[in-house]
C-alpha cells in the first residue's frame, strides 16, 4: 500500500526526507536527554548535621541515633562515593571527615581500586584518616615539598568528577561556606584523571631519594 | 521551474521533508557549535612565574622586565577577569595575589560593578589586598563567624564562573597543586550567582548588631 502511494521519485524523496527528519529528531532528543543527564550538579555547604550511616550498610538498614537522616549535601556526596564500581581516585588536601573516609573504606572493602593523594603536612595532623586508609590497605601518596597539594577532587570510575573548595573535614562539611561541583563532561574528567596520574607518578615513594643525616 | 517539478502532494511532501531535514541539521550544528564553545575549561596550577603586566595596560604595551611574558594559567585567569564588562563578583577565601587584585582594580577602574566577599580571618593577614580594594572604593563584605568563608569563585558579567581549589594568593598560583574550572553552563552559573547574592545579603554590615563591651 505504502509502496503504491509513494511510487515515483518524488514519493521516494518525500519518504527519504521525512524519515531523515524523524531520525534526526530522534537522535537530537536522545542527545539532549543525555546532555541534560550529564549537566553539572552543584552542592553548597555547610550541610545540616545529618547521619549517613544507613547509606554505608551493605543491606538496607535503619539507624536509631538521634540525628536527622534526611537527604543533604553530605548524603549526596556519600551516595556518589559509594556508587564507585571500578575505581575511586581521591586527591584531597585534608581528609579528616569520618563520614567521607568511611565511604572510601566501604568502597575499598567491596574490592574497588581506591587510590588516595593528599598533602604531607595535613595528613600528619590529629583527625587525619590517612592512617585508617593505610591500615585497611589503601595506597596513599603525598607531596614532597613545602607547597601544598591543595586539590580537592575525586574521580569515580573514570567517569564522574567531584571537585570544588571543600576539604574533606567536619569543619568543611558542617561549618564553612563551601561548594562542590559534580561533572560528567568527558574532556573535564579526562583532564583531572591526567592530573591525578601525573601526581600519582610524581609522588611514587620508590622514586624518593633519602640522604642519611650526617 | 521548481514549482513545476514538485507539483503534486508527494512533491510538496518531499520538499517539506527535505527542508525540515536541512533546517534541523542547521540548528543541530549551530547548537553543537555553541555547546562546544560553552564546554568547561580547566586550568592547573602551579603556573610558571610570568609577568602579566602588559595585559593590564589600557593600550597595547610592552614590559621590559626580566620575567617571561608567555601565556600561562595566570595570564588566562587575568584575561578572563579583565574581560568583565558589566559586573565582577568575587567570593574568595584569600586575596593576596597582587596580579589578580590588580586585575580586579583595573576592572573597577573601568566603571564595572565589582563586589568582593572574603573571609574575615584571612583578610586581616599581611598581604591581603582587601585594604587596596576598599581604598579604591570597591565594596568588600566578609563572614561574621568562627567558620571559614572558604569559597574560591568569581562570576563575570553573570555569565562565566571561575571556581576551584585556588586561593588568590602567590603560593596558590606559583607554588601549590591547584585547579580552576571555567564554566559557562547557565544552570551552574545561576546557582553560584544565587549563592553570591545570599552571602552578600547575609554579610550586609547594616545588619550587624554590635553589643558594647562591658
Amino acid at each position: 500500500m505504502i509502496l503504491t502511494v509513494v511510487s515515483g521519485w518524488r514519493g521516494l524523496l518525500a519518504v527519504a526526507g521525512l524519515s531523515l527528519t524523524v531520525e534526526g529528531l530522534y537522535y537530537l532528543i536522545r542527545y539532549l536527554k543525555r546532555f541534560r543527564e550529564r549537566r553539572p550538579q552543584v552542592l553548597f555547604f555547610p550541610a545540616p548535621v545529618t547521619c549517613v550511616r544507613p547509606l554505608l550498610l551493605s543491606s538496607p538498614g535503619h539507624c536509631s541515633c538521634s540525628l536527622s537522616h534526611r537527604e543533604s549535601a553530605l548524603s549526596c556526596l556519600t551516595r556518589l562515593l559509594l556508587s564507585a564500581r571500578r575505581s575511586l581516585d581521591v586527591c584531597v588536601f585534608t581528609i579528616s571527615s569520618v563520614e567521607l573516609s568511611n565511604s572510601v573504606l566501604a568502597v575499598h572493602g567491596r574490592g574497588v581500586r581506591v587510590r588516595v593523594i593528599t598533602d604531607s603536612d595535613y595528613m600528619a595532623l590529629a583527625g587525619s584518616q590517612v592512617g585508617a586508609f593505610r591500615r585497611a590497605g589503601i595506597e596513599v601518596r603525598h607531596d614532597q615539598d613545602a607547597n601544598y597539594m591543595h586539590h580537592k577532587f575525586a574521580v569515580i570510575d573514570g567517569l564522574i568528577l567531584i571537585t570544588g573548595s571543600l576539604n574533606w573535614s567536619a569543619q568543611g562539611i558542617f561549618g564553612n561556606k563551601e561548594n562542590v561541583i559534580i561533572i560528567k563532561n568527558t574532556d573535564v574528567v579526562k583532564a583531572f584523571i591526567e592530573e591525578f596520574e601525573r601526581l600519582w607518578n610524581e609522588y611514587d615513594p620508590s622514586k624518593y631519594s633519602f640522604s642519611p643525616k650526617s
